[in-house]
């Protein structure tokens, strides 16, 4: 029964998350919801912990084979992967997939990249593309933009069930970094409560001009002689962030569609607000979801 | 004498510098090179560390007046100081200096800020605008637009001798924060030699459509996939994020026409080089110069 079933691994960087999956149905058979993130796990340990999370499914005649996406294709993770140029289809990385040296059956997906003869013209995702193959799937349709938001988001172009072109947006990191980093973070509380105004007066902010550098610091004149809080602040800086994530998507992919959004649940509202305000509100796929749903449509692509 | 004497210091987070001046030739009597910063000192001790070190030129019968510029004056400063919004001169400046507490005869110059209809063009300065008044005398100029890096980079436009508009730009401070708070700093050596050629590609790349986010992310792909060493990351950061700043200056004070730079010494060759990639290079003016100068011809205005 093994060859019709398998195991997908979503091994980040601080988190562990595996499903069984029936791969004719694309039905979850089980799950194990929550181990170590692979920085709390030291490298050489990789394949003992990974056989030991996964001893249930795979200690039987014909365990099934396990697939993994993300981070442990990094540089720094399992196995450098290294990722293919642009346009890729997920039987293009079902040929392409890499033995995870250690455990037996264990493979990595590479990921992919754009790759230009413009010098700074290059672009790297690694998980993304899992997870667009599953939401292609899961809303049945082979073309068009999606929008994957989280620490470094993604807007992607698939055409005919092809990436043909994605950018990368460093909205969660930058975010995190201004917050953390910069003065625009001083006295504000560690967790501040969601505020929808102040979200909605940092989209408004970034659709002025100025570019980030001047946008960010609206956020201390604001604070200073204005009407912001310091409570407010993160929510006014996601918003600006944000906002110009969808303001710059829109000038490099030109279009006015709405795009599904593939994401985590705490980017849920946020990104859900900025598409109704940019007019592109769409459906939300839980990125669990899709990479689930992705790393099967990879895996039925295997020879 | 005394009348025609003053103290001007520039104190800052991390440093302390006065000058002991002759307010009607302009000349340096005196300096004292070095001290603690603001954040060295606790906030109840400002005005006796400040006594003493100003004590050998204040221990007389008529002791010279003191005036600071900069960060003394803000919220979390020895006394914060409204900024007066614009346009401002030198002699607008000179009556609404505020009184420090604690220090006889001794006064803090208050910045000044933009303030418009529009809720979100708001913008402050604070120690930039002495630094504006003083390049303008250095420079006998009464007009133009004057371009001041640092963490808070500032480009001003200045009109028969009020500053009437300025924009500031996180240029400094963005760079600190993505190079010590994100991906894009791992594996960067602490200190990296200055990379001209680095630099100038990440001038080119700012120059690009996609936004400083995604802008950023080419410093990622392009060391996995083409030609930047982790030691020239530094260097490439500075040019794009400096790049971004003359790109968004040149969009909110439309000009080709060459600005003044006035700042330290470690930012004269990434902003001079700048300046000449955009067609702009025109003079450079110590930041420490233009202080002294500017704090002098606020207190000649003095009543």
């Amino acid at each position: 029964m093994g060859a019709r079933q398998a195991i997908v691994v979503d091994w980040g960087t601080t988190s562990f998350r595996a499903w069984l999956v029936d791969l004719d149905t694309a039905e979850r058979l089980g799950e194990i919801p929550s181990g170590r993130g692979m920085k709390d796990v030291a490298a050489a340990e990789y394949p003992a912990y990974c056989h030991a999370m996964l001893s249930r499914w795979r200690e039987r005649p014909d365990p099934p084979p396990v697939y993994m996406a993300g981070m442990v294709g990094a540089p720094t993770g399992w196995l450098f992967a290294p990722q293919p140029p642009l346009p890729v289809s997920a039987a293009d990385l079902a040929a392409q997939v890499v033995a995870a040296p250690g455990l037996p059956d264990a493979w990595i997906i590479p990921g992919c990249r754009v790759d230009t003869a413009d010098p700074d013209r290059v672009d790297v995702m690694r998980g993304e593309e899992v997870q667009i193959f599953g939401a292609l799937a899961l809303l049945d349709r082979r073309d068009g933009i999606l929008c994957l938001p989280g620490t470094h988001s993604k807007w992607a172009t698939v055409e005919d069930g092809r990436i043909t072109d994605f950018h990368t947006f460093m909205t969660g990191e930058m975010y995190r970094a201004a917050l953390d980093a910069t003065i625009l973070g001083q006295g504000v509380p560690a967790s501040a409560p969601w505020d929808e105004a102040a979200f909605l007066k940092g989209l408004e902010a970034a659709r002025q001009p100025g570019g980030l550098l001047n946008r960010l610091f609206t956020a201390r004149g604001r604070r200073l002689y204005r009407d912001l809080g310091p409570e407010a602040v993160p929510s006014y800086l996601s918003g600006l962030l944000i906002g110009e994530e969808f303001r710059a998507a829109a000038e490099m992919a030109p279009s006015a569609d709405p795009v599904p959004l593939i994401g985590a649940e705490p980017l849920r509202r946020p990104y859900e607000a900025a598409a109704r305000a940019f007019g592109r509100a769409k459906q939300w796929v839980p990125a669990a979801d899709a990479t689930v749903r992705g790393c099967i449509d990879v895996i039925r692509q295997r020879p």
